[in-house]
């Protein structure tokens, strides 16, 4: 499987890393694998647009290419990040507002957005946060849903498969973090 | 009253625009108004840290000293951004990361955070997106949500006195975004 990584936290020295790395380990030999690493990329994520440079022209902007034709590489898309403030790092938020463009991802047809390039493909959002697991559960919104239900299903038509998440991570065990670690290893091993 | 208007939208030539200059025209001369242009100012929005650029110290990053600064001289914040992908622009979600750190806005005691120095301060959120008012009631998450509620009250101690949106904009009448803008007008002449 052609298999695309999109990793959007600042360093690896920390447990995204360790996710990545117990991912990295655990995939099959078989497959292609392709990373994008935001923060190493210095990904700029300020959506820009003017009277000049046309917001309906964004699928075809030039800085966008090698994302544009890497996601269209691709198979299954993996999301590593981390939650911030209740939602995606600002880059990766920026890697969606600039790269997942109208007219690439979807088009209006009439009221309804119809997916695009992506449709029929699946991906997988591995995530950690802070905030303990039961208001996550009951009060708050976000978390990675935003990304799986809006962005993903609804507008580029792709599935999300495997949804991980890592709650209350500052006040977590050793064997907490392990067997999220596990988990991440039976996802990467179940790939085919 | 000293207010603090954020925008984030690329250019004034547009509806975000309109309520920009609607508000600034309806507000009384009493007050005194300061104003982060977001785009203008080409914030950075992507948080850094590291092993020795430690995350904990983020609340004494000099660069965010004039934001910081700002947001504690103000006693009522207006953010005004489009919805993008049920969420803030790159730009404003990053102001949030980089600005709002742990230590100068909230610090836990134990499970809870406890808000520190904005702490019983009002806020309003005047936003746009494109997306028909029902899916956003009963489908969607975010759209400004987050940053009420996670962001501003329970982390910051914040208040929304005011959350104005217009739904659908891309099939709004003229009427219906006349409609709007009278709002917004009337909440900035209601501000005392």
């Amino acid at each position: 499987m052609k298999i695309l990584i999109i990793y959007a936290y600042p360093h690896h020295d920390s447990f995204n890393g360790a996710i990545m790395s117990n991912l990295m380990e655990n995939l099959k030999s078989e497959h292609q694998v392709k990373i994008i690493d935001l923060y190493q990329e210095d990904f700029d994520p300020v959506l820009r647009f003017d009277k000049t440079h046309l917001r309906r022209n964004l699928q075809f902007d030039r800085e966008m290419t090698k994302y544009r034709d890497l996601t269209v590489w691709s198979e299954h898309l993996i999301f590593i990040f981390p939650i911030w403030w209740g939602g995606m790092p600002a880059i990766l938020k920026g890697f969606i507002d600039r790269v997942f463009a109208a007219g690439f991802i979807y088009k209006y047809k009439g009221l309804r957005p119809e997916a695009l390039q992506l449709k029929g493909r699946t991906a997988a959002i591995l995530t950690t946060h802070d905030t303990p697991a039961f208001y996550v559960r009951f009060f708050q919104q976000d978390y990675g849903k935003v990304l799986k239900n809006q962005v993903l299903k609804t507008m580029a038509g792709v599935k999300t498969t495997k949804f991980l998440q890592v709650s209350f991570l500052r006040r977590s065990t050793e064997t907490k973090r392990q067997k999220f670690l596990n988990k991440v290893s039976q996802y990467a091993k179940s790939l085919t």
